[in-house]
């Protein structure tokens, strides 16, 4: 059976039992994936607020009560310790370990955040005519550390990290249109076709991932980035926080229909 | 001046000094109001996730840093503890006190929760040419505890509360439609048209507040309301929870059009 038609809950028993490690793209297509953030109690309640500041750089899909690892309202059947095929861990900033699972870290004082990711707009962009050539190519978008200062809440800060896809003059406002509709899924872009003003010195060298080059008549589109939490870590240098492996999201229950706006 | 038309600055020192004690409806008008919740740390994280999975009846304008009682994002010249008229101080589920201002309550590890009021939306309703009569009586619309259960959140549970408003059958879309504008004022309604269907009895016995009769091809129209913090108080008895006084709301400076989903 095809990844892309698996349901949500098939294709984490396969993650889980370390039948399926490649990155998640296009796995069990039209379901909301989740990019992971993993705290203890006592940085928990900072990491919400910054979370709830920075609506576009991360969305909250599910916080989970504190100790349980298992997201009750996205996935109830799911264990998010077990559930992505490959993590990432941060100890004072520095990451130390890129575990399969988290069984040997899970402690009964962590919380783990559930923050919407793009492959939620992106099909809706493909769905709707718009080509998404990263994805053609297998890969993600390429990522960059811009000079836009996310909102501070407790002990984190940082600058947003943005993706950028380009696309034609003539399709801006339908995009922009189209990823409005998806506020869980990082929303509409936050600039649009000057990467000077946003403290992007060469398009050409991304900060994350490879580069796509812009064609004739296409326009850079920047949208906020996931993993603006992991350059957090980087950058305030919490005693822990773990992540999930970039691209190696989470994969929730929610169809991406169930995330969108309507009005 | 008419207290329709001050800054919400003004406004918020006239009730510092205790020169503007009346509820806050239609004052500063345009300027987004807010709820209040007032929890300490241990219960902060619980409260924000409550807030956070109800976002209907809770949705969130602002949570202050731990023991911080200025709103920086939305009334960076405000406090917390002074700016409301008359408050609500919850000890063990009892109300136990309603000061005018909380400068004896605050303690170094309280937060402070900011929830959006549907006087943004309502003013939108009257802008858009839909009559409330309970402004035009003065009072608040009526209140009803509903069948509907809270998304709970650690010791947080309880049932929604919500408001009504009679709206002319003609206009039910419409009244939809602009709501749905305003998320973070409680947006779209819960229910249309049918008490029985949300456990409401007797549509002439509000919970809370005065009845506002429905008159001829008039439909019943339920909004989750800001006060199922105060029955959620009284439901769990946490050991202190202190809001505001039923109308007598926290004044933003944000404007309405600020908290508009644009799409």
């Amino acid at each position: 059976m095809s990844h892309v038609t698996i349901s949500p809950d098939k294709a984490r028993k396969l993650i889980r039992e370390n039948k399926l490690t490649r990155n998640t793209s296009g796995i069990s297509s039209g379901h909301v994936q989740a990019n992971l953030v993993v705290v203890k109690k006592e940085l928990a309640f900072d990491f919400f607020l910054f979370a709830q500041r920075n609506p576009k750089a991360c969305p909250i899909l599910e916080v989970t009560e504190v100790g349980s690892y298992i997201p009750t309202l996205v996935a109830p059947s799911a264990d998010i310790r077990t559930d992505i095929s490959k993590y990432q861990v941060f100890k004072n900033g520095e990451l130390t370990d890129e575990p399969e699972n988290l069984i040997n870290y899970w402690e009964d004082d962590m919380v783990a955040f559930l923050l919407g990711c793009s492959y939620s707009f992106e099909n809706a962009l493909v769905e709707n005519g718009i080509p998404m050539r990263h994805i053609a190519k297998g890969f993600g978008a390429p990522a960059y550390i811009t000079n836009i200062p996310c909102e501070k809440a407790g002990i984190f800060s940082g600058p947003v990290i943005v993706t950028m896809r380009p696309v034609l003059a003539k399709d801006v406002t339908k995009v922009v249109s189209i990823t409005s509709q998806f506020p869980l899924a990082h929303g509409a872009p936050i600039s649009v076709g000057s990467p000077e003003s946003i403290g992007i010195k060469d398009l050409n060298k991304p900060d994350v991932g490879q580069l796509i080059e812009l064609k004739a008549n296409e326009v850079p589109v920047f949208w906020a980035c996931g993993i603006t939490p992991q350059y957090v870590a980087m950058n305030v240098k919490p005693e822990l926080m773990i992540t999930h492996y970039p691209g190696h999201m989470f994969i929730t229950d929610l169809k991406d229909r169930d995330i969108k706006t309507i009005i």
